[in-house]
């Protein structure tokens, strides 16, 4: 059985593991800060479930735990920031920042990001952009699993698309979306519970659609966003692609093929082409284009009406995203967050290697 | 029977049924370019077969010929544009300028638009961007064809995203989506030729999935990429949702339901919050980010990598977009663009009208 632990917890046993790996006091806290936004969200594949991933890549010195993280090139709307091999949920934090430090400037800041490891949640930073009445964009590439449409051989990673929009008297609007038919977390909950996944998801080694939800393990692959060629699938490759182009390509980071498995214990592709993972992070600040009270005004008038779209089923409004993320993270707060026994075993053994109490 | 028509021969008539409403010369020809790049990129049901609807629109007084096109709102990096009701085809080029300029100046450029009306294929705007070693980023909401997961009310366009990358010695990297399944051109070529459409392409007035390729005439919609919530429709709702948004709320458009029809005989939604149809369209200079040099060799080994996925079929490759229809482009200039007959006929009838020979 898993167990409710309270955010602040979680936060602090946390933040204790990164203090212990050497970050910075202010480091450490961006770090759980960002990871753990993951838990509250409920996008429990992005949370602490993954911390002892990170403290692996750390061991196998794929993480820099102190980083110089560097502004390496830069106009007034843009940059390109090199994370040091750092926690990427620090320099993609640091990203933004830039971003909207740009934006207060010119109206709109754009980072490309080399050097970096995977970042938590797309939505935690583009939310950043949220309380300076900005949009914020995210995007970043990630080890690859996904096959293009025609091809059976993994190319893409799962490559998000995050854009947080401000409202007024609405929550504001943030859709935080896998360029995948399903994200791998979706798939890794399937296989916990032995349940097959629906056509369309995934494929075999040989590139046939199959719901065998272990397909991964035997060279299979995610599939984009459509599933299948008639069902659209070159977009949610394009889309993949897009990702990739401005994450990796555009910062001098690695893409397609080349960027660096989340496992430690998997071997780095050859002849890589860059440095690390890259993120691509942008802001735009509202008032660069209208008054801020005038697009709050019709934001809050498109939530309501999209709000208000004819259900299918009376029982099941239309979704507004970030809607379902931003209800969780209240619950969560106050209920704490669950946690499966496999992801408590393995707090339980960050804390034993570290001497922390837990 | 259908034609093949020249592209001289088609930019010459094109042009002097623009000339014949009142374009001024320059406007005409940008007119003309804008519309028919789709016929030459195979993309048929953007070109001269809409033409009629644009000249309809016109009689409809929605349509302004000679638009006072202005920049309403400004900085570094951004640009809001009304275009006075002018043709989108002319607005959506004159928006480009404006983020190639701005890019030029500060290193990237973002234009919304607003006050607009549909501008034709995004590509070709996008594509602009690429002579001056930019990524061109392209979007613009539509009317309301899409219904949102869990809907049956038609709230979104087929909302297109564009981004055209340049490369090196590869030919650059053009993807051009609708975010729905199947773009309505799609369809329609279904409805012409009496087929179904495949599972996940439309739903009926009750948000039932069904094939009929004539579901929208009774009150269905086109659905968002992905087709069911299962595939993922929720993210195709959502990238819908954030074209609607830049190109809508940002610019002072109008945006869901609210956007105004192509058909000059339907009415105009009531009460709309903003002015005609809005754009979204951005251009970043490559070495805002990397020298040019770097980034064409690295996007040359993108391209290069991904031709050679490796296959599910030997014969199909993987497919780099943008590649059919630049392959297409070559074709048609060559051997001239096929027209249909219901196409012909429409020509004709315009000819007739303005006492241009056809």
């Amino acid at each position: 059985m898993g167990k409710n632990i309270t955010y602040p917890y979680l936060f602090d046993l946390t933040e204790q593991i990164f203090l212990k790996i050497g970050c910075t006091p202010e480091h450490a806290k961006l770090a759980t800060e960002t990871l753990i936004s993951a838990d509250l969200r409920g996008i429990d594949s992005h949370g602490v479930a993954r911390l002892s991933g990170y403290i692996r890549l750390w061991e196998a010195k794929r993480i820099n735990a102190v980083p110089a993280i560097k502004l390496i090139h830069e106009t007034p709307s843009t940059a390109v920031v090199d994370g040091d091999s750092g926690l990427g949920l620090v320099v993609g934090a640091y990203a933004m920042d830039v971003a909207i430090k740009k934006a207060e400037a010119v109206g709109t800041g754009w980072v490309s990001v080399c050097n970096s490891n995977h970042f938590g949640i797309a939505a935690h930073h583009a939310m950043k952009a949220l309380e300076r009445d900005m949009i914020g964009v995210v995007m970043t590439n990630a080890s690859a699993l996904v096959a293009p449409t025609f091809s059976k051989e993994r190319m893409l990673g799962t490559n998000p698309i995050c854009v947080a929009v401000p409202a007024g008297s609405e929550p504001p609007f943030v859709a935080d979306l896998a360029t995948t038919t399903a994200a791998n977390g979706k798939l890794e909950i399937l296989q916990r519970t032995g349940k097959d996944a629906p056509l369309g998801w995934i494929q075999d080694s040989m590139g046939l659609p199959v719901s065998d939800s272990h397909a991964l393990k035997t060279g299979g692959a995610l599939l984009p966003l459509g599933g299948d060629r008639e069902h659209g699938s070159h977009k949610g490759y394009a889309l993949g692609a897009i990702v990739d182009i401005f994450s990796g390509v555009l910062s001098g980071a690695n893409f397609g093929p080349w960027v660096p498995p989340f496992p430690a214990y998997v071997p780095m592709p050859e002849n890589q082409p860059g440095k690390g993972i890259g993120h691509f992070i942008g802001a735009m600040r509202i008032d660069a284009f209208r008054t801020a009270v005038a697009f709050k005004k019709d934001m809050d008038l498109w939530i309501s009406r999209f709000r208000q779209a004819a259900p299918v089923n009376a029982n099941i409004p239309v979704v507004i995203p970030g809607d379902p993320e931003r209800l969780m993270s209240v619950k969560r707060m106050e209920e704490g967050i669950p946690l499966l026994p496999v992801v408590l075993e393995d707090l339980q053994s960050l804390a034993d290697k570290f001497n922390i109490k837990f």
